[in-house]
């Protein structure tokens, strides 16, 4: 079922490095006019929207407090349970990531460091569709509550079905959100953007979301707010050799491959045997599949491509900059040195994708489309400033004011110099 | 000189957060002009926008690695001991940012860890114009070595009457760059997005530039490469009280107030008298710069506030949230604790700007025009991804597996659950 490439040399690798783009209609227009609309009638646009999109009439935006702490007794337990062990994990992975930074004295009497304040005002966007998406709320909320964001508030869409998700709202009351807003779509991107007179603007906004919030997002991070990243469709890249297992490889390709029919899933393997043998894993495990359709569709851009030396595996996989990096080898720590594009990398026959999508405790807000070239995953880091403070000493001062004269003299601003200057000239005076 | 505004209420504050913008003129069309043009026809493309706006005719693109290394006998030798000082001291800030992460096992075989790599790729631009801004490349330079950015290239304009300064040579030098392209402009940011035969393609653009180069960098950004942050004219804040000197005071707002006509300079102070004094500095200081008429249109722009109240001073501090800020008083350490928004912050009397423009250690690259609420400044982290990598043992999937399998099932993704079924399943029936 995947498409065999063998050994293909490096002209090639940018074709097959294109990532499949659904032939997306050219939403702008419709997603500046929603934008606009929220921006000038705030509420009675969001609800007129969430009508004409969601086919959801809303007596309120906002989800009451005491629907969230009852989530508790709605949920399942063995579902709970895996909540909260998700939730401890995601937790003690992201809390290392805080830290305390020590103060340095770059001259005698000049200390530098860096402060760090949680963003005060976050929004996470919360898609609805068919899935639930909890594991994306504990993704994101746990990073923004770690980092001391004083304000998280939630959007996502009701279905026109029923209330809310008790997963969504219990995985809410674990990291302490309280403010949920019902709405989704780029009305919702609009309202985080603008504020309204229910809805909190905020300053950053993170989630993933359709091309109508992927193309808000963009829109308004040009002007108004800060975005987690660019978005696009998910993607696996799995590097085996003979010592994978050819089912475990099949699993893995077909968990990225339902996601949605613009997913990419490539395996890069030692030899064809290898590709043959998946290829076989492949057509029995899908049949099983309750979206075998949708896993069907995205294997058809799919890829699996031959390269014996492992250096210049390594090189294609670079090139490629995948978001998710399986690799199904007896020596992946080894192999891991030489990757240095990937958003997340999984090692060895036990780690598959999905672990690290719900409950490993590393974070599945991950750059795809290869800007994993140049952007992180979600982290605390996502959520926090880090602002530099210096304090000099009057002999600090004086001991790098010779430097600071002859740099602003040099570069033609002169009031910059005498900035220092007027300083030293009173300090002088002063025999401090 | 400075408009006095006495104790305004905060439903005024917006209007006084308001930055002074220019009246561009919208230069999107001649931008993506450019953009299109280099994009399709390289270097030629490059030599024509070079002759047509910086008149200058170009034999070649890149300065010669000869150049480079003669630069150190031409610079004279207290700018050189001064950039040596001011290497020393951002290098030893910057040095310190690089952090060694730890693994965190989250379940017990479950173990999670981030590996941190440069951005392989960068692109540095060093504006041309009036001063030759080498404090820039060392400020961009130096983290992106720290980081270990394999390929670092600079571009900056030549003026028309000569060649590259010799301290910006000499900065390269001493950073170890080596890759010099003499072009400035829209097209510079072209060249360094798509590539030319001449000019490598990178990940990532950093750096300040005029209404082109910022319009140019934000379109690229939409689809192509990463950049620093969003640009705006450069800004100081100073809260000062009673301990203050009106002297320095009117010296560090002229140090701003020289950059340009749009630069923004604010005193908040604790009353009046303070802001009639700095008014009477500022008077006389003004008149002995040579870039007096810049200052006196910048100032044209400004406010001096006046809050008694010291908690409303900082909400409103925080509101701005300023570029630079200067904590003019004797407790500048403790009121530091009160500031959530600014990009870099300067405490006591003895740190005016220019200390962290040129040599204090910290970078000069920083968040304007508001967006402190959300963006850090340049640091090592922002020529850096981390990736984040899981390795489970046999008994660690089998530890997480009930938790994955019961979320993937409520998520309604089937494959993502089977990924660690099977492996459960063999696990069982090979007691390992």
């Amino acid at each position: 079922m995947l498409k065999i490439y063998n050994t293909p040399p490096s002209t090639n690798w940018d074709e097959l490095c294109t990532r499949p783009m659904l032939e997306a209609e050219d939403c702008t227009n419709t997603v500046t006019t929603i934008l606009k609309d929220v921006q000038q009638n705030g509420d009675a646009a969001l609800l007129k929207y969430t009508e004409l999109y969601d086919k959801v009439t809303l007596s309120t935006l906002q989800v009451e407090k005491s629907e969230i702490d009852e989530s508790e007794t709605k949920i399942d337990s063995p579902l709970k349970a895996a909540i909260d062990l998700a939730f401890d994990n995601i937790y003690s992975f992201h809390i290392n990531q805080l830290e305390q930074e020590k103060s340095i004295t770059t001259t005698k009497g000049v200390n530098c460091w860096r402060k760090s304040v949680g963003i005060e005002n976050v929004g996470l966007y919360i898609p609805g569709g068919t899935a639930p998406l909890f594991s994306t709320l504990l993704m994101l909320g746990i990073p923004a509550k770690i980092a001391g964001c004083a304000n998280i508030s939630v959007c996502t869409p009701l279905n026109k079905n029923g209330p809310i998700n008790s997963a969504i709202l219990y995985a809410a009351k674990k990291i302490g959100i309280q403010t949920i807003y019902t709405i989704g779509g780029a009305q919702a991107i609009a309202a985080l953007t603008y504020g309204t007179p229910t809805i909190k603007k905020v300053n950053k906004i993170f989630g993933p979301g359709n091309q109508y919030v992927t193309r808000a997002k963009q829109l308004v991070s040009l002007q108004h707010v800060a975005i987690d990243m660019p978005a696009g469709p998910s993607e696996v890249l799995i590097y085996a050799d003979d010592t994978a297992y050819p089912s475990f490889i099949a699993a893995d390709l077909l968990s990225q491959a339902e996601h949605g029919i613009d997913s990419q899933v490539i395996l890069v393997a030692t030899n064809q045997k290898i590709i043959d043998a998946v290829n076989d894993e492949l057509s029995v495990q899908i049949k099983q599949l309750s979206r075998a359709e949708i896993a069907m569709a995205s294997l058809a851009n799919s890829k699996a491509i031959i390269f014996e030396d492992v250096n210049v595996a390594f090189n294609f996989i670079n090139y490629y900059a995948t978001e998710h990096l399986i690799i199904a080898t007896d020596n992946a720590t080894e192999l891991c040195t030489k990757v240095i594009n990937a958003g997340s990398i999984f090692l060895g026959h036990y780690s598959p994708e999905s672990v690290g999508d719900y409950a490993s405790g590393t974070n599945h807000t991950l750059p795809t489309n290869g800007y994993a070239k140049m952007y992180s995953g979600v982290s605390v880091d996502s959520f926090i400033k880090k602002i530099t403070v210096q304090q000099l000493t009057k002999q600090g001062l004086l001991n790098i004011a010779p430097t600071v004269e002859s740099m602003a003299t040099a570069e033609g601003l002169q009031a910059h110099k005498e900035a220092v200057s007027i300083r030293v000239k009173q300090l002088q005076q002063n025999d401090f």
